[in-house]
């Protein structure tokens, strides 16, 4: 099952604690379902946690109690945890509100902004304000955001053993994936699709870490293209971006390939995108504001006139989720400041540059940063015939 | 793409308006993915749509706009849609704001609670607060629930042609698989779920509609279980439970095999799970309260003396959403009223019972309600070898 050591998760809760110290909260209900695993190793859709000061309680319905002892009962335990049984999978916010009613009574309880809907908040606040209408002295929910995710950007060690695992299976699969592509002509964007998901499951991953994007021709202007029934042709840009989740780690990797002889127009806008990658990674390292990565990758592409082809973030956190802190991009006007790089921290190298009539092309890498610089955990050749 | 015809998007969208009239609203600001879908066939995950009295405002972040704009100029298209360009891709909330300012100015207008998240909220609320102290009439922001839902969950003639070819094409997937099982010992869970999702996307799925379940031995009495390293046994209970999305829809079915010989207590198992389906699969019909249907196999399963071996519901809705209205579950207490079944309703049924020591035994087929009665979309030979 490769969960994180009954140590790790002891320190993971204790720098939460740490956090909600510094916010004046005496507990966490934990309702974003990556948070809840990176917290306690219990993997459910439903699920979530309270953090208090002691201890954790892990309510979950009865789908998973079983799978929930036996995770308490195990070496991989998060310490103090305790469960919470709820009837129906409906039942979580009204077993939610008597737990905190009976245990955290004058408590200031944080909950996660980002993770509650309007709804969810509304029925909580009528629960805990009807019993606290008639007796008790209440619960004050607080919200809070990026408790949790600030410090998940920051891998321990057994996480940066699992997403380094990942990218090397990630990196095995797609060389043979691009080795089995060079004669592809006739081949559809969904069945090239198929073909890389198989490969993942058949290299151990539990699963794709996103819908496989195969893009073909023309469609490989679309940043977000979906694979499509139509068939590879000669001279084609061919655009791959997938990834793979491994021990609930995720990778991710994008190579473009072109069929055949390339067109001049083709060649060059490849030749950008490489520079430009080449540029970003080359600025990654510890203390980099995450912009300046951006920015490395985006002057690049500006000089040769692509800036306005490049719409997206140079890049993105990896972890649990395919897309976590920190984020690689510009600075949004009246946005937050931006993120720092620091030592454990595994991100994106993503540049791209789409352009209508022509194609795209978008080359992406993942990169652990660390004390020294920098260490690709991806090892897939780049086009060469492009070069 | 197979998109709905432009004149099921305008039946959909009046449909809305009717309920927006009932509700004393002027629009709805639709967040959730697969209702901006339903109401416009613009597939993205980040896309929000305003759906007024005689258009439709679809907000798309660059990465979209080639595909939005495409969709718009075909035939395809939502009657009186409108593109609104959004930079990046976090700065939705900022144009929405300014889009309704701009047009929505003394509007009642309705947003999705379960589908906003309390930190979007705020931001909204506080952006539309901050220009209304300045100037302008405002925007007042009430929330909604189920409005789009509500309508999803019977479908119209485009959806059934799609769900009942996604059901047609699982089915054939899932004979298939199940054939190739009748020597299976020594094979893994997850290399067997690999077969499975490979099959699928040869059968032109789109993806798998969830995480395929594999669950062999003690691992079936899980009933969410997920496929491991273990290998198959002879005489094990094998639960396979597997979906594919076809056009955007979701078809789900569950088969139990058992390997080899069956233990006594296996075949009593899978007996009273076969004819608690059998039960409620009868139960089915226009008018019928759903929990009505869930109380017919609940009983079934009690009477074997099962009834706290059946701990989820008997069935949920299905169509863009793998789990969506109605609900085919027991009245929960101070909990909604039933949803009565409509013709056109999509619902899987599926009781099951989980027994460890023994193993667990879930037989799901989908089912569309019909006038006279209901129809089974999916048709895949129950485990012979057990009965």
């Amino acid at each position: 099952m490769r969960l994180a050591p009954s140590s790790a998760l002891a320190a993971r809760l204790d720098a939460l604690r740490t956090e909600l110290g510094h916010a004046g909260l005496d507990a966490l209900v934990v309702t974003h379902a990556p948070n809840v695993r990176y917290l306690t190793n219990f993997a459910s859709s439903a699920a979530l946690a309270v953090v208090t000061a002691d201890g954790v309680a892990v309510l979950a319905d009865s789908r998973y109690t079983t799978a929930l002892d036996a995770l308490l009962a195990s070496e991989a335990a998060p310490p103090g945890a305790q469960a919470v049984a709820v009837g129906g999978s409906g039942a979580y916010d009204e077993v939610l509100a008597t737990w905190l009613l009976a245990h955290a009574g004058g408590w200031r309880v944080g909950f996660e902004a980002e993770h509650v809907s309007v709804k969810r908040h509304g029925s909580w606040r009528a629960r805990i304000g009807a019993e606290v209408a008639s007796a008790g002295p209440g619960v004050s929910l607080e919200p809070t955001e990026t408790l949790v995710e600030r410090r998940r950007a920051i891998k321990d060690a057994h996480e940066i053993a699992l997403v380094r695992e990942s990218a090397r299976r990630l990196s095995e699969v797609a060389s043979a994936v691009i080795r089995d592509l060079a004669d592809c002509v006739g081949r559809t964007e969904l069945d090239i699709a198929a073909d890389i998901d198989h490969r993942l499951r058949r290299a151990g991953f539990e699963r794709p870490a996103f819908d496989t994007i195969v893009a073909s021709g023309p469609n490989s202007a679309l940043p977000h293209a979906q694979p499509t029934e139509r068939r590879v042709e000669t001279s084609d840009l061919l655009l791959l971006d997938f990834g793979g989740v491994y021990g609930g780690y995720c990778s991710d990797l994008t190579r473009t390939l072109v069929v055949g002889t390339p067109a001049a127009a083709a060649r060059t806008l490849y030749r950008a995108v490489a520079d430009a990658q080449d540029a970003a990674l080359a600025a990654v390292g510890p203390g980099v504001a995450a912009d300046e990565v951006d920015g490395a990758a985006r002057r690049v592409l500006a000089e040769h006139g692509l800036g306005e082809a490049f719409g997206h973030a140079t890049g993105h956190g990896l972890g649990l989720e395919i897309h976590e802190a920190p984020r690689l991009g510009p600075l949004r006007p009246a946005g937050p400041p931006a993120d720092v790089l620091v030592p454990g921290m595994v991100v994106t190298i993503e540049p791209g540059a789409y352009v209508p009539g022509v194609g795209g092309v978008r080359i992406e890498d993942d990169v652990l940063v660390t004390e020294g610089g920098a260490e690709r955990l991806t090892d897939v050749a780049r086009e060469t015939r492009l070069l």
